[in-house]
């Protein structure tokens, strides 16, 4: 038997069913933002007999689609169990309550993995319970926070998420004397445009979108999406005048612009707000709704937000460039100074010449 | 049948015994320099009826040791098969050549994993051979190069086996804007002490001496050495002259001092010589009889004999410096420039907060 982290004992059965519901979760992450991803699968007599994931923003959610899924094919959910890796919402969002649609359903059972943060989605477990299902609380409930890890920082700190992502030689530098940063990983480049596949929005200094002109787009990995929302810290407005020339402005995705020039006319996909700290621009950015952002650089950028990073992917290459630009810059500090991450996990490219260590705040465990 | 890397073919058998050998050859590594680390088993009917290895320099052989235990105990060795990581010698050394005893004992089978590239040792192989003894060769080959690392580019390119060893920040520090270095990596720290015990000299600058006072000895591995040769690049004699004060310079092993102060007076522990550049450093240790250096620093040094390096130790904390020590100096190289290295193996500290990436020579495999 499993302990829950909360209230309830699971069999070994019920974790094999919730892990095919984190499966399903997994599958919308970077399309239903700032939704969370969620997963359901509905068991009867010990089978699957239907499942449904929340896929897009605005779409059904997980509940929904599995349950309906299940009705269109005639099959009669009446004394089965669901697995849902979140609470189901009871309140009318853009869809009607998960809740009226367990219980009529006649569903008897549900496992969540983990309660619903937001005040807004209701108690949707009350809801269920006092309708005569048994509902058990907490089975992988740290996996499914991890599924779900952009929403449960946004719902919960009002701030999004923020990976920060950088390529760096051995010893510590992202350009050599030259500028040139292309591409001191490049194997591993699939993972970053998993990144942007994944968070909401990537954000970069002006400098960078002047000296390399990069898309920002997601190429190297399959999605249903095009681009993350980018977001560029351009006080003084330099990109904002070479627009056209520049590939990050491109109308296949949003663009926000942190700027001083708040009344530049700009096209309709781009946004040009006058707020200058990181902390004030990750305000906003949550407040647009974004949930999740990935700092693509330069140095500057790097270090003004490392600080607010909740997660660090860093990419080495096997090279040492000596002169050259620092992954940070106007940083100074001592050995004793705290870093307060932990190593989660390591990757070695197959050609064994790039290496990504991520790591995270070791108070999310 | 596993197919020698030679002329032979071996049966999975064969490779137990064989990887029985290369451990007990690995129990000498760091204690028989410049020497080859080299184990030996003897097996009849399939069992194993003795075992030896090469313990310190100027000790028997493996073979020697294998067979004279077996002796010892009035163990028959005609008609077994012996497992041998090196071709054995056919040379008078400091011990009689270990053919003659293998012809004597009635071995009729010996396995050998490597051939001894070095002519001094005489054709071990063929004296068997026309002695009627079976002899195969190829098993295990390169595991058996790899324990033998040091004796194999020194015996064949005429230069020490050169280990660079740092630890850096994340962002490529290898001290503070203080100074300060202790600790950048602390759990890891370990492995730097075995490095100590397996290389024959370790050498440092003599920046690094007089800021750190370092002991460069072996203390957080247990070792029959208390220390390894230590090598200090000091050509203008600052450390000679404070010497009394630095612990680099205790009698508990040989210190050699690359200065300009050839004639300086010292203890009978200590060698002055006047050498300059890093490869007539290498040649001259190599003169001596020193098959493998462990290069500690600091950013000078790692600059000057980076390209001598056959591999990389690069440790990382979990640290973000900004300001201060780069790991090289006096390096500025472009993303093109070729560095031919590749990740041989990584490690996490349990802490989860320092790593470490060990690279090798490309071409080395």
């Amino acid at each position: 038997m499993v302990k829950g982290v909360f209230e309830h004992e699971f069999e070994l059965e019920d974790v094999k069913f919730m892990k095919r519901a984190l499966v399903l979760a997994k599958r919308g992450i970077g399309y239903v933002n700032p939704n969370p991803p969620v997963g359901a699968v509905i068991v009867k007599d010990g089978a699957i007999v239907s499942e449904g994931y929340h896929e897009r923003y605005g779409g059904f959610h997980a509940e929904r689609n599995a349950i309906l899924r299940a009705l269109e094919r005639g099959v009669d959910l009446s004394g089965t169990t669901m697995y849902v890796t979140l609470e189901p919402c009871d309140h009318y969002g853009k869809t009607p309550p998960c809740t009226d649609l367990i219980i009529e359903a006649g569903i008897r059972r549900v496992i969540v993995a983990c309660r619903d943060p937001n005040p807004v989605s209701g108690d949707g477990i009350s809801k269920l319970r006092n309708a005569g299902i048994h509902v058990a609380v907490g089975l992988l409930e740290s996996e499914a926070k991890e599924v779900m890890k952009f929403f449960m920082k946004s719902v919960v700190q009002k701030l999004p998420y923020v990976t920060l992502k950088y390529a760096s030689s051995l010893d510590g530098k992202i350009a050599d004397r030259g500028g040139n940063s292309k591409w001191i990983t490049n194997e591993l480049r699939k993972i970053v445009h998993k990144l942007r596949k994944e968070h909401m929005a990537v954000l970069v200094g002006a400098g960078t979108v002047l000296k390399d002109n990069p898309q920002l787009n997601i190429r190297l990995v399959k999605s249903k999406k095009r681009a993350p929302i980018k977001v560029i810290l351009d006080w003084e407005g330099k990109t904002l005048r070479k627009r056209a020339e520049l590939n990050v402005y491109s109308p296949e995705s949003k663009v926000i612009v942190f700027s001083r020039l708040a009344d530049y006319p700009v096209e309709e996909h781009i946004r040009v707000i006058n707020v200058r700290e990181p902390i004030e621009i990750l305000k906003t950015l949550w407040t647009l709704g974004v949930d999740s952002i990935l700092v693509e650089g330069g140095a500057e950028v790097f270090s003004q937000f490392l600080p607010y990073a909740d997660e660090i992917y860093a990419f080495y290459g096997l090279k040492v460039l000596g002169d050259g630009k620092g992954i940070f810059s106007g940083i100074s500090n001592t050995i004793a100074t705290p870093f307060e991450y932990c190593i989660t996990k390591t990757v070695v490219a197959k050609n064994r010449s790039e290496f990504l260590v991520v790591m995270k705040r070791c108070s999310q465990g």
